[in-house]
Formats: structure tokens, sequence, C-alpha cells
């Protein structure tokens, strides 16, 4: 059948195109042969007509029909359900259960002491014809998970949203937060980077809470009337310091039942330093209207109604943190596709199940676009069709708390996945909007050949075209750039491709659609409803079946490929840009330190400040010394080499129509070359020197971290260290390509 | 007694000092020798120590004791006391009549219709221990003068700051404001060009409203807790089209009483097209909650606690304008110092005395800042010093309305100042601060030599430090620009200085100190009060008796100096740049016309919109043609040359201590140059081609704006007609200059 649609196809082009060459007719595919490129298209063709987003609508229906947190019924039932849905299409599936430490409220309190008292609510208004909003007996209440326990009491400081240059602007205002309690909103960096640096300043607790600039009216109508932030809604979540992933009982270790030498949450590192709490726009316009003092800049001012000053003074507020410190099972489902030819190469999809209310959006609409990819490579299954590959479907349990169910997998299956793994696809949160992809960049010319063949559903025009205009919109992408690929973001962390990449150096990619459905709105709150996300989310569910339709390709891609479809120039270009990036940032921050103390000398910020208000000069910078990145360059320019010289091998291979079975476990070595025993400073367990999540960003990728953020700390010698260290992995990169190239001639 | 203080200044520097060349010591001034520039020194210090806080204190007691808009009993009581007190400090003072056409509110009313109702206070709340605010029978309700009467009803439409960009994007979006009612946020642009643009495009009606974000409870507390607006506080003001300056019934004639051929309102040219009404944030808040349709982009956010729309919908709203137009009697005084010397030479200082209410900031904290100057010149006068060059004194009527005691002085006067005038140097609000100046850049190396001298009162550093330093620190100022002088801004309009340079070509200053006392907060409404002013305008009334210090200097210097202290190198820079900026314009335009074309070709704008909101593709932008410039920097290189030779003639001359008599009024007769009979397009009587208020920004000013205007209304013929216009006005310049170093040889 595949054969004779390929066929079809072949006539389709005529026989003009027939007789070109061969990569140019059918519309080539990387990996594939010109012949195989057409059965591939068929094959995809077939796959998307399998497609139902009935499926999705009734999958969501059924998840999101209670609370299904870690730990609660719903949340095992729904592992359940969706192990009996992959067991009934085909796949070989199992449960993997893991037992992790994952506390729940016992008390909350929050109260304003003086100069006036109020008593925060800390709950959600239940909103008529929404169920899930109306299951406060069944859903966990606003809590950030992993504070520490804690009764504490202090002077209310505003800092921002919590970051060193925060607290740099409140230290040149003369305020101190030591012995004193934060309150900080919510984004610019993972929320749990905020009590760690509040704790580094001497603060004693932390409140986060969401502005409604940043995330309620000030973006447009809020729930029920629209899909923003309401006044009472709270986002919900983890405030880890993730020196390491997942379980802070297990660092390091498989979280398996019965397992020895866990660490209690006092001994675990990851655990908040002070007890944090969060709260919503509602409670915080009482405490943040009792703070008095200089008026903040107008870059801190958020969106209530009232003048924010730093506090600091009078207004005190008193706060309780205690939660229950269980040893909780988590269950993952594993679905399986034996390869037929390749059985030990896999490709590997997963999105989470666990959410921490309803969760319609957070995870459910990525987790039923999968489920329905699923199915559709069933569909082909059943139709005779098997892939070259491994094709394996991951549903993962506590990702909420901190990626604990795929961290507890990856690291029970390691040694498999050093050697087996191709590459991880995630997806979480899926809605209307503009395609997106995080990931590592040999995939990203492979990712761009997908996005130009998928639609939008909503306009007639690939995703790839809505996504570029979207840059070009926001200024991402100007002049000369306008026809580039769409470059991936580097991947952080946040979801679960972070163990894969972070800790075993798998290729990822992180996909999904966002823009257009104010998912920001309802984000870890009790508002994340199957009821919202019909009205607001995607009500057609015609961006789930469209990430399907993308995800399917990359896993079909994968499976099918005559070689597998890695492509190494974007990746050498994306590698040799942040070593440019870090030349240049040891050049910016040089200018910087003699700019900054020439200002001080010439007493410039004492001079531009309010004679009538406190002001605090900082401290003189240290001199930034000369780094030598002469063998880091060399590296990139020997990897650039052997990435091009392996994209023309691949190239020559596939128009030959040859390809060596020594490729591939060739191809899904190259990655591991990322890895460095060393690990990061402070963070052993993170190994790979190319992509990390930022110690202080949290989510956000810092990329050749060991020397990036050495030189944000002004931390020389450690910068210093690094260098080797990189510049052997990216060595090792080059060779690694050289020995995939080898293998092609 | 000069001479003698100027001796001891040449011992206490020692014999050495006294031994190198004369230019260096004592410290140059621009336009001395070396030995006048020690008399000069020894003169300020005399006039600095004749300064007395308590009189600018007192006089501002006595003059918003009650509400002193154009016609109100107190206006003129105030200008019969200011008169008083300069003929008892020995200037031979008068009071100038005029009689101009003054709307005051007969009937206002603003009431929500649909779908739900709300009538507008347009009131603003008494203070206790305010007693402006408790002035209500007194002072003149919020109201816009010039706003047309109308009773009107429609649709309410927010357009955020109304500028055309704003209506651009309302189109995008396919909103129509024809028929239709704005609400605009103040700020941005004069509020004039408002209801201009609105009715541009078809609207009805035109509110304005002081957001809370620009000017509120996001800038820091609010009065009387804080400096800034309060809820009910109105921002009052005039809103006509100022195709001309001044009585909207007299264009281009003075308004003497008993004129002839007089313009009713409705033949005015410059009364506004459309019915326009002033409220505060707290009447704004029901009429904007009632919009519907999408949410607005985040930047038209402003602080109020809603989400914002659009609008265009079922809210709608009723509004009445009616005013009293009366021919109401204003009042100038003149106060003058004849020179010793060369009594046609003028130098003369200004600043308004009417206000919207009782404008203690605004206008009286400059107007004391100017008595007690004028007052301290006395006090030098009384001692035996009498100035070379006549000084003129003013005291402004009817500024507020739009400056019609200046414009009619300078119209009724303009064939004796086109003569005589030197430099014309203008107040108005004054506060706690930095030191600010706009003004014709001939004067910029004099005013900063001043602003070197000059100490400010709240730190140890020099105004010029402290400027200087607030510049580094805003961004406006870095690296290699860190010490080069204060640039002043391009003189545009907003204040008295306007009809000066705009229609005479006369140099002008315009000076004050600002930025920290939070003056906008009460801007026009009856909180601009003396309890508001002594405790946050400038309580100490230092920086009052620092500006004195700085009008003194200027004018002193041009009353004394041995030649008139211009100096045109960065006059003459000034313009390249505005020229080197017009060749840029035409070459961003035409990239961007270009960008522009290619994004609608390729369906940019309506791929990255959201497919579930309207979208309206703009039209494709004309070609943008060739422009020669060349004559132009032929020009504007011979006025480089020329201004070099100047000031090095000058410097000569001075070190030669021989300064012929016909220096100064072929130096007065430079600036001249900048003027052309043919005027701007649409606005004849405007005769600067150098600087001129924008016709579409008001208050900002746009330089050589025959062309830069005509490029960026895409009215190609027009700007390539003014290019030999504004040629020749920069070459009469360099000739004029060029005549002036000839009588220095």
């Amino acid at each position: 059948m595949i054969s004779l649609l390929a066929a079809f196809a072949l006539i389709a082009t005529g026989p003009a195109a027939a007789a070109a060459p061969a990569a140019d007719s059918p519309p080539a595919i990387i990996g594939f042969t010109a012949a195989h490129a057409g059965d591939e298209h068929a094959l995809e063709a077939r796959f998307d007509a399998a497609l139902k987003p009935g499926d999705l609508r009734a999958w969501m229906e059924r998840l999101t029909r209670h609370p299904h947190h870690v730990g609660s019924p719903w949340d095992k039932a729904n592992m359940d359900f969706i192990l009996s849905l992959y067991k009934s299409w085909g796949y070989d599936a199992h449960e993997e259960r893991f037992d992790v430490l994952f506390p729940t409220p016992k008390q909350r309190l929050l109260e304003l002491t003086a100069p006036t008292t109020f008593k925060a609510s800390l709950t959600e208004d239940p909103v008529a014809g929404d169920r899930s909003s109306q299951q406060q007996r069944e859903y966990l209440p606003p809590f950030n998970a992993y504070s520490p326990d804690g009764d504490v009491r202090g002077s209310l400081v505003y800092v921002n949203y919590g970051l060193q240059a925060d607290y740099d602007l409140l230290a040149q205002h003369g305020i101190d937060v030591r012995g004193k309690i934060v309150i900080a909103r919510y984004g610019h960096a993972w929320r749990g980077i905020k009590p760690k640096v509040a704790a580094e300043h001497g603060a004693i607790g932390c409140i986060i809470y969401s502005d409604p600039a940043n995330d309620g009216f000030g973006r447009g109508d809020t729930y029920p009337n629209g899909p923003w932030r309401a006044p009472s809604s709270v986002q919900r979540g983890a405030v880890t310091d993730d020196v390491y992933l997942g379980d802070p009982s297990m660092p390091g270790r498989a979280s398996l039942p019965g397992s020895t030498g866990r660490l209690t949450y006092k001994q675990a590192q990851t655990i908040a330093a002070i007890p944090t709490m969060p709260i919503s726009y509602r409670d915080a316009q009482p405490l943040l209207a009792a703070l008095r003092g200089a008026a903040v800049p107008s870059a801190w001012h958020g969106g209530l109604a009232l003048p924010y000053h730093f506090g600091g003074g009078a207004a005190r507020v008193h706060m309780i943190v205690k939660s229950n410190w269980r040893i909780t099972p988590i269950y993952d489902v594993i679905a399986r596709m034996t390869g037929t030819v390749e059985p030990n190469v896999w490709t590997i999809r997963g999105n989470h199940q666990d959410a921490w209310v309803s969760g319609a959006a957070d995870p459910i609409s990525g987790q039923v676009a999968v489920l329905e990819e699923a199915r559709a490579v069933s569909v082909l299954a059943k139709s005779g069709w098997r892939p070259k590959r491994t094709m394996i479907y991951c549903a993962w349990d506590a990702e909420e708390p901190g990626l604990l169910g795929s961290t507890a997998w990856t690291e029970a299956h390691h040694e498999e996945l050093a050697k087996n793994a191709a590459l991880y696809v995630n997806s979480d949160t899926n809605g209307r909007g503009f395609f997106f992809a995080d990931g590592t960049h040999s995939v990203e010319s492979m990712l761009n050949g997908i996005a130009k063949d998928v639609q939008d559903p909503e306009r007639p025009a690939s995703i790839y075209a809505r996504t570029r205009a979207s840059e070009i919109v926001g200024g991402d992408r100007t002049g000369e750039n306008e026809d580039d690929d769409i470059h991936l973001g580097a991947p952080g962390s946040g979801s679960d491709y972070a163990s894969f990449s972070d800790y075993y150096g798998i290729p990822v990619m992180d996909i999904g659609f966002a823009g257009e459905n104010g998912d920001g709105g309802v984000y870890h709150s009790a508002y994340d409803s199957f009821a919202w996300y019909v009205k607001y989310g995607d009500p057609a569910f015609a961006y789930g079946v469209t990430l399907a339709k993308v995800g399917g390709r990359a896993m079909l891609r994968f499976a099918n490929a005559d070689v597998l479809p890695y492509r190494y120039t974007a990746f050498a270009k994306t590698l040799d840009r942040y070593r440019g990036e870090i030349v240049k940032l040891v050049d910016d921050t040089r200018a910087l330190t003699a700019t900054t103390n020439r200002h001080l000398a010439q007493h410039v910020g004492e001079l531009a400040a309010d004679p009538h208000e406190p002001y605090v000069a900082p401290q003189p910078l240290g001199d930034v010394p000369t780094f030598d990145f002469t063998t880091l360059t060399a590296a990139t320019e020997r990897l650039t080499a052997a990435s091009a010289a392996y994209d023309m091998a691949a190239d020559a291979a596939l128009a030959r129509g040859v390809i060596p079975p020594a490729a591939d476990p060739a191809l899904v070595a190259v990655e591991r070359g990322e890895l460095d025993n060393r690990g990061l400073p402070r963070r052993p367990l993170y190994k790979n020197q190319i992509y990390e999540p930022g110690y202080y960003t949290g989510y956000d990728a810092k990329t050749m971290p060991g020397i990036r953020e050495a030189l944000e700390a002004r931390n020389w010698d450690e910068a210093r260290s690094y260098i080797p260290t990189v510049t052997a992995v990216v060595s090792s990169l080059a060779d690694r390509i050289n020995a995939a190239t080898a293998t092609l001639k």
C-alpha cells in the first residue's frame, strides 16, 4: 500500500519532475532518499487523515473530571486509563511506579499584623458553570510545594521580581531585607529562584503573587469574562532550588519503591531555604497598600490601583506554612512500538499527566494531542506499516512538583537510554496560536522541514509561515533574517525533557502552540478547567490536532528515515554563536566595569539621586582579567568543519541510496559528547556542558554554562577553569560527528 | 567698587595666575575680556548674596491667595502688585493691555447612556488644609479652553494617546471612529493635537483624561498623601489647533483694545474642531469599564484596575460643552532698565502670571524666581552698577489659554524687537530637581558656562554636574559624550518664548528645574496650590533662588559682556545634525516603505494576527523618490566654517580687548536669518525655518520643519519645495555670521 501510494505521488509530479535529480522530487525530507521521501509523505497524509479532534475533546473531558495532582485518586485513574488506551492500540505498554517525597498543605496562614490587620483568604472563588473550580474539597489549595515548614513574622518589603538586580536597587535605596519577609511578583524567572535569592539576602519568608499587569486584567478580560487571571486566582507551583532534578529525597537515583538512603526533607538540598507562599492579587492588594517608604521606580509598578512602595517599615506580616511530608507513589505509563530494523534506536515522545488542579491546559491539552498522535500511529501499524526504529510513548506523573516522574524513569533506565535514545520529543501545555520549539540544534533543520509541511488550522498558511510572521511583527526577525529557519530556543528546564538533556545528553525537542489563548491566565490555578479550555484554550481542538501532526511527523521521520535525520550545520553555527556571546560577555563586562567604576568615582549615582531620599552607593567592581579563548575557538572551528562535512556526506549517501548500518549508532552517540563527568559548579549531576537551566533563571537555558554563569557571577577562576572543559566537549562533538561521517564513506 | 572687587579677585588668584595668559585667570566668561570676567564674577557674587528665599515664599503666598485665571479679579490684582514691585525697585515699568477672546465654561455635561448609566462629576474634591482646593466658587471648573460649543452623543472609543499611529492600529482592528466620541489619555503630544487628530478621523467629540499610570498613583502617592495626581484631579488646558499663536480672534495682529476686524470664534481657525472635555481618572473609570471589544495591546493599557478595550460598540456617551465667549482684557507688565552704552540692544526676561486655578507651581514658582532675580539686579543698580545694554523684565498674562499676552506684546512691538532683541529668557514652572534648558544653540556655550558656575542647593556639585549625572543615569549621555556640554532642546512651543522664536527669529532660552518634585501631579488642577508647593514643590525655595542665579547670570552677562556672548560652533553643529537627520529620515522612510510593502505582499500582518479577531491590512505605501540635498549640505558646511571663524575671531578680539561697536548689531541680526516670509505649509505666520513646534506634536519642536514634516506626511513635492527655502536660510545664517566676524577685524 505504501509503495503504491508513493508510486501515485511520483506519477502526480509528472515525468519531467521524475527525470529531475532525485533530491528535488518529490519534496525532500531530511534523512530520506528521494524515493522513500515519497513513501513518507504518503504515510504522513494517511496519518493526518486518522486524526480526530473529537478524541481530544472526549479525553480532556475524562481526564479533567477531577483534580489529578500527585497522589490523588484521579491521578492514578488517569494513568490507568491512559495505559488501557495504549494497550488497546496495540502498544507494548506498562506502568512504572516510583515513590517520591511530595508535600501537601497542612497549615497555611498569611496575615497583615501592622499597621492595620488583614487576613489573606488563600482560596479561589468557585465559578458558576466551571466544575473544576467548584471541587475545593478535592483539590489542593494554593501552595508552593517544597517550601519548608515555618511560622515567621516580619516587616514586609516589596522586591519586584525578586532577582539580584532588584536587591541591588533596594540596597541603593538603603533597604535591607535581613530578618524581613519579601513579597515578589511572579515572572522574569522560575518561581523557585525567588525564595532562593531572597534567602541569600537574609529574608526569612517569601510571598509570591500574580500581579495583574503581568497576569490579570492588565492583559485582558479576566475569567470567567475572558481568559485572563481572575482576582482570586493563585499560581501554585514548586519552589525547589534545582541543584538536581526530580525527587528531592533521592538526588541522582531513581526513586524506586523500597529504596534506602532516602533524604529527609530537612536534609534535601533542593528544598526552598525559607517559607514561601503564593497568593492572588486580591490577597496581595491590602499587603502592598500597607507599604510605605519611597515610591518605586516605574519599572517596578504593577497593575494594582495603588502607589507601589518598597516598604520595609511598619507594615508587618505573619506567615505560617506547614506541609504533610509524605512519600507518595507515582506512576509513569510507557508504551512501546518496537522497530523492525533497528529496535535499539529509540525515539521517545512524552507529556505529563499530573496537574496542580484539573489542568485542562497544563498538561491535558498536550497529553490528549500526544495520545491522538499515538492512536493515529497505531492506525498506520494496523494497516501493515511498522517503524524501522523503536517508538516509545510516555505519560509522565509528578511533573508539576519537579519533573519527578520523567527524572526517575531516566535515572532508572539511563544505561539503556545512553546507548539507544536518539531523540526525546516533549509537549506540555498547548493552545491556539503560533508554533514554538525549543531543542538541541541537531534537529532544527528537520523540524523546520516539518513546520513548512504542516498547515495552520485557522489561516491558509504553514505553521512555519505563521511563526515567521509573528517573529517579524514581534521584531525578533528582521531584514536579512526574514527567511531563515525558525531557530530553536536552547533547552533549559521546566518540563520533562530536562533530565534527558541535562543529565544524559540526549537530543530533545519541546514543541507546542501558544500565543492566542491567554493560557497564562489560568496557569496552575483551579480555573485551568475543561470549561475554560473549550471556551478560550483551543475550542475546536484544532491546534491539538496540529500538534499531533507535528509530533507525529517527528516520530515517524525518526522511525522511518534511511538515516537518522540530524543535521549539524545549524548545530555548529549555534554553538559558535554561544562561543561568540561568551567572548562578548567578557568584553562587555570589562567595559561595564570601567564605566561603573568611573561613574562611582564621579558620584554620578548620588548626584542623580533625589537628595531627600536615602542613597547608598554600591562598591566599586574588581577588574576583569583577560581570558584565552583560543582553544575554544579552534574547537568550534573544527566542529563547524566536521558538521559541514557530515551534512554533505549524508546528502551524498542518501543520493546514492546506500546507508551503512553503522551510521545510526554513531549518530546516536554524537550528543553524548556534550557531557562531562565534572558536571557544573555546585550542580555535579548536571553533566551537559552546552545546554543547562540557569542557576539564577530556572527555566531559561544558560549555554556553555560552566563559563557563562561564572563570568556573570564575576568568578574569574571558575570561568577560566571551565574553558578547557567546554573546549574538550566541543572537540568531542567534532570527533563524534567525524566518526559518524566516516561510517557513510 | 566693581573694579576694586575685580582687583581683589586678581590678587586672590596669586601672582603666577596673574602672569598667565589673560584668558585663563580669573575663570573665563564667554563674551568678556579676562579683566572684565573678574568684574563679572564679583558682580555675580554680590547678586547671589542679595537673593532671599523668604521673598519667593511671601510672594507665592500673596499671588496664589485666589484663583488668578485670565479675566479674574486676582489676575489683575497680581499684575498690579507685580507692577508696583518693579516700580519700587526703580525699573521703568508699565502695564500693557490687550483684549482677547477667552471662553469660560457655561455648561458641561458628560454621561454614559448605555449599556449602563453614569454621570461624570467634572469636579475636584476639596482637600482639608489646602485653601486653593476649597475655592470652587472662585475658580473655573475643569474645561478645555477653545473647545467649540456642542451637544453630541455617540458610541465611545478608547484611542490611547489619540495620535495617528493609534488610529492606524484601530483601523487594523477594524475600528472606525467616524460619528463616535473618543476618549484619549493625556500625554505624548500637546493636548490640542488630540481633538485635531480625532476630528481628522471623523470623531464628533473628544474626552481627554489623566491616566493614573502616567499621572496618578502609578507615579507615587497621590495628593494630599504625596505629590501625585489625585483621583478627582483634572488637567485643564487649551485645545487650540495652533496654526497661529495667541488670540484666536486676531491672527498675526496684536489684540489692542478697540481693534477692528476681529474673527468670531466660529471663524477662528485655531478653535478645536470638535467638542472636547478633560476629566479625572475617577470619572474616566466607569466610561472605560463600559467598553467592550478586543483587549488593547499592552502599550495601550493604563493604570486603572480594569481590562482596557477599544470599545466602539454599545457603550455610548452624551457630552455637552458650552462656553461664554467673551472678549476679555489682559495685562502684561513690562519693566525696563535701560543700558548705558547700548540702550538699543535688549535682553528680555519673562514668566507668565496667569494660572488655570491658583498656579503655585505653574507659573508662580517661576514668576517669584524672576521677581527675586529682578530685585537683586535692582540691588546691584542701587549700589552704582548699571547695565551696558538694556534689560527688560516681563510678567505675561494669558499664557495658559495660548500664549496670548506674550504673543500680543511681540506682535505689538515686532519692529523694535526685530532691530533690538538680542535674547529672550523664559521661565515657567520651577521645582526641586535638575536644571533643564531649551533654546537656540547660539547660547548653548554661554549657558553651559553658567551651569558650571552655579551650585546645586542640595548636593555639593554644580547644576551642570547634576544634570550631567541624571543624563548619564537616564541613558541620554554615554561613553564619549559623558563630558559634553548640556545640549539645549530645540525650542518648540508651550510657553511664552514661542512667538519670539517662531515668528521673529529672536534667540530664546527656556530654563528651570524639575524632576524631583512630582510637579506634573497637580498640573493645571485646583491642587496646584501654595499648600502643595511648600510641601512637595520646593519647600525651602532653594531651587527658586537657584533659578534666579541662572536667569540673573544670563541677563547680567548679556547686559555686561564686552561683546554679546553668542558662540556659533555648537549652533552650526546642531543644524548640521538636523540636516543629517533629514537625510537619514529619507533613507529610513524608503527602507521602511520597502519592508512594509514586502510584508503586506507576504500577508505578514494577517498571519501574525489572531484569526478570531478582525484584521484589516493597511494599504501599500507609495515609493519614496530621491531628494537632492547637495545645496543644503553645502550651506551647512559654509555655516560650520563661518561659525568656527566667528568663534575664533571673537576670542581673538576679546584677547586683544578691542570690540568694535558694530559687532553687537551685526550679532543681533544673525538669527533673523532663520526667518523666511514664505512661512510654513498651512502655517504662514510661522516664519522660522529652523525651529518650530510640530504640526502634530504641539509642544515638541520639529527642526527644519518645512522639509521634515512634509517627509513625515509623505508629501514629497512639498518636502522638495522646502529644500531651497531651508538652504537659503542656512546660507543667510552663514552670511550674517560672516558679517559679524567682519566687524571684529
